[in-house]
């Protein structure tokens, strides 16, 4: 016998609904079709021209290219563990902390999802350990206490990746052996203890939907390093050597108003929408630190022949950067519409995890 | 037939015993016996002297009457779920922003121990999910994946509490019925979700060890009132409205050379050093808003009869302080010691985990 | 970044079609409606008919009727918790030893269900905890091991009950406090390890779609005591003091062939097919040991006014009745068609849990 | 904060200590001493005289050879998952059946334990998953409902082991390839699921500590192949093909009444005690269908050098045979002292578990 089931406790519609919502308003120039159309996108935008054109396929050979020309294998040594984290100085912690203004502090988190789904098989396990119906011998005191089980690689659970995460023909960043690096019992190196103490930086945000004027990215498209630099321009931002990139395609904003759905290959999924790989030339190019995406980044289907995602090995593999997945950026959105800046300090503290290939975390924003 | 166990994940003494270490030097007084004895403590310190007296018991009545004179019901409104978050203003935010200077980012959790032990009865369920032998359809490209289960208010677990997580005489913060707020099924209010946008403020260090010139307080030692002031004005510090009170006793530099011991009421368990109740008012006064020990604040055994852990209802139930348990506070002291200052930029971030009592978690310190 | 799934560890479909089978003949007669109508149901079978009334809906207070009227609380001592076990006698255990001529053993459990689905919420959590890559310090010898957390009682996890899983008005079977009885730690008394020694007797199968000549009975079709009755004399077989009684509607093979659904109520579900509360009575009478049936006996919609699942606290809570849920009973229906007889040995393990509220089993039928 | 503890739910001396002990009598012949002794054992038996040799050590060339000599690769095909569960044929499950007699079940398993301890590194885990004070919005009815984990390849879980499970040179069981039958998602082939229908035939146990009239083995002592079939002649039986050997050292009477311990290795632990290697060919003549000790069958430290489990490669890589590891024979030896037998039937049923290299259980022995 099944207990019926009381509302999904992952849901957080209800929060975001008593937030207040901006209203997005979409105009499509007259004389343009859906596709390849030229959006503006809400009142307080410029009107921004952008044509979306379809990603060029990228052969295998061309993704081996890029692969090895963003390699930062060996740029910090043999031994580094850090990656992209290397770009974040000191004196870059210093500066992000001075972006500290209006004290605001923004979740990226999506709340821990218990209710399995299209795109939660492996739902948190959540269960009570102790309530306070238990004395504990100590007169009228009593402790509630929890578990808490995640498979945290999902698509609904944010989560970040440690550089074990990820090979690529049989290696891991920095060349080493996969399966070496990775046994049954966890990784023996390039965990996620090595970002323990955090990741503090400059947060960037470029908010794709509402340069483009509209609720979300739909399944499929991907955005271009062109893209993105007509929206640094449109939001005035530019982002540099040890900033954050905080990449919003409004893929939670779609979940809550649609509902999940299954972001895997069709049949069996409908995929989501993420970078083109072309935006990994740039991302190397501006020395870019950390990655925090709603999605993961990865275009369902990819631009790349015959990787399904092609992302993830470019930019943890090749590049050791710091990537989290499955962010919820529809707060920060808000957050920046009403602070009037895209830019912020961002605090990112995973679990010290020995051995785990990422963690679960929940990453703020502070303005 | 059980695997050999490869040595515990847990410990982190390599990564102590890697980082420099300081030469404490203990000159006992002539003439001294040692409870009650004068200390000088290390190189730097001006010779400080203090009266270790044996902390007076407490009776029930007494117990009842400071629960009552501490109590924070109702002060931020009768649906408050942030208790003394409330003393955090985004002044104080943008102060503590103010304190990052030299960039140095410091963990103050303990690695997650999956071994079991004496202080460790629940350990940290690790597992791969997947690792880099199974190929995901996608040529060369392999993703490794795990699992983590964690009942996390352990005596080694580095965690928070939530508010509903102690009850006093069937009532948990805010004078809520306590079997109503956590259900068999988790919390349906006061849960760690309050806490979702991060706990960000100035921290402040009191080094009892450091104060006391020993490596450590043992078992049963209780630190009061008294002592605080004085180790403040030794550091020339002082805690006041919002602060995040962060106290070391040197519990877990006592694990890491001593080895694990059971922390509960003998005759199972040696007890643990911590916090005599009169220091209660003392937070309260100061309006602390949240509190960040080594162990978990609680000494044992207590100085109040008939309570075996005083200052958990104290702080959470009456009080509805923001508590955390069971922190590494090593590597925040030589920070301290080689910053020079004993304040900086606190941030804590709790899974966003609906319904949970607490969370497990990963608190920084920012210089 | 997700894995790519492979393929449902939990469908046994292969293994089914495997086996050879029956091909099931359903003869209607002529001038009749598809409800209400005559069947005859297969090529052995001699020709039976029955009409198939809608069932009368039951008023909660003829339900609390009955519950009072099959009450077995005290039967067996106010300290017993073994229920309707005591009436299978030793000689009757022997009895069902003597059932063993074929030798065969068949299998009534479901494969544990990895995936989530819509009777899955709850997948079975299985994870590798070690595998041949890591040596043991032993040669060139390894052990692979692995771990399994499953919540049980699910809707496609085979499974049984303990006496204390169900409550009525606030007790459980024998009348005890059902708060008192399980608390958040688990059950004090009337848990699981009151069967460690197993559930050993005579089965009989009552398979009501080979009667009624269908492939499965269609969720919400209750089966009557009158109809239990047709199908013992149809089989030539009756079922008393101290037997297993098996009852198949198909649920599984419905699952098999159709996929999954929800079992539950509308509109989040589709119900299922179950026993009509008037056969409680029926097995009072019969002194019934135990119940195994597919699906879990349920009707969904159920015949009683205001209670969703009837048949539990009947035959849980008042009968105090050894029941499982989630049979997979292909195997068996097929088994008993072979050996041309609906009675075999049956005997269920379940695990020793201390405190449990049932457990995962595999039980089997030997014929 | 952690819980106080209640009293471990793991044991079970209670429920050992209600049974009726026999009182073991010891009688040294004169003359004699400790090692080397000559027994007589107690009451019932007529004198039985053995001497106690050391074991030889066998060297890591002898381990292989016996290995080649005792492998079943390939004897009932290279498909074959079942090993020696195929010297079990019909008529043994027939002649199985014929043994029952008065009835009598007994339980083989140690109750799940949920508390570490030094040989349960990895306790179960164990959470209420719903209690009885959750409306399931049916009137007065209340599920309650739980949850299990467990890492089963524990010293202390009541477990099976499927034949992926061991592997001895890359190769597990009918010379496949270790790790293509065990990736990291778990077993491809060779899974716990092969013994799906159940383990059913002819127990017979040797009861050993009872031949050598003492309480128990102690750790480190080694039972030869001379010794099996003295006791076989003292019991007055015989294994033979297809039996079910049932191996009792008295381990879990030791852990009862000494406590538990490390059973690893010094200096980490005390080691256990087990078959010698060369009752491994006595196993091969005999054609054992399945082997059930107390303890794992292996001595620690063991027999020969170079391999620190020898017995499990043997049995269930060479042999392919049925294992299972840490039974509980302290009811079993008692019900044989009662009913003056050491035959009965054994079932024993693994959870259907695909992919799983074995599975918790409680099988038990009907008499």
């Amino acid at each position: 016998m099944r207990r019926e089931e009381a509302p999904s406790c992952g849901g957080e519609l209800g929060a975001h609904s008593s937030g207040r919502r901006r209203e997005l308003i979409c105009v499509r120039s007259p004389g343009t079709s859906l596709s390849g159309a030229l959006f503006t996108f809400d009142r307080e935008a410029t009107t921004t021209v952008t044509t979306l054109t379809m990603p060029a396929p990228v052969t295998l050979g061309e993704f081996d290219e890029i692969f090895e020309s963003v390699k930062n294998w060996g740029r910090w040594g043999e031994e580094d563990e850090r990656g992209t984290l290397n770009f974040i100085t000191p004196d870059m912690v210093r500066a992000a902390a001075g972006l500290v203004r209006s004290g605001r502090q923004v979740t990226m988190a999506i709340p821990m999802n218990k209710t399995a789904g299209p795109d939660n098989p492996s739902p948190v396990v959540y269960h009570l350990v102790q309530g306070h119906d238990i004395a504990i011998g100590s007169g009228a005191l009593t402790f509630a206490s929890d578990f808490i089980g995640v498979e945290f690689h999902g698509d609904c659970h944010t989560h970040l990746d440690a550089l074990c995460h990820i090979s690529y023909k049989g290696l891991v960043y920095n060349g080493r052996p996969a399966q070496q690096v990775v046994t049954s019992r966890g990784a023996t190196a390039l965990d996620v203890t090595a970002y323990s103490n955090g990741l503090v930086g400059r947060g960037v945000l470029l908010d794709v939907p509402r340069y483009r004027g509209v609720r979300w990215l739909e399944p499929g498209e991907a955005v271009t390093r062109a893209e993105l630099e007509a929206v640094e321009q449109a939001q005035g931002v530019r982002l540099g050597e040890g900033d954050i990139f905080v990449f919003r395609t409004g893929h939670h904003r779609r979940r809550l108003e649609l509902g999940a759905w299954d972001n895997r290959y069709p049949p069996a999924g409908q995929g989501k929408a993420g970078l083109h790989v072309d935006t990994i030339g740039w991302m190397h190019e501006r020395k870019i630190a950390a990655f925090l995406p709603d999605g993961d980044g990865e275009t369902v289907p990819s631009n790349v022949e015959g990787i399904l995602y092609p992302i993830h090995p470019l930019q943890v593999t090749a590049m050791g950067m710091f990537v989290s997945d499955s962010l919820q950026l529809e707060d920060l959105a808000r957050a920046c519409a009403d602070e009037g800046r895209f830019e912020f300090m961002v605090v990112g503290l995973p679990l010290r995890l020995p051995g785990g290939t990422g963690s679960p975390w929940n990453p703020i924003a502070i303005f």
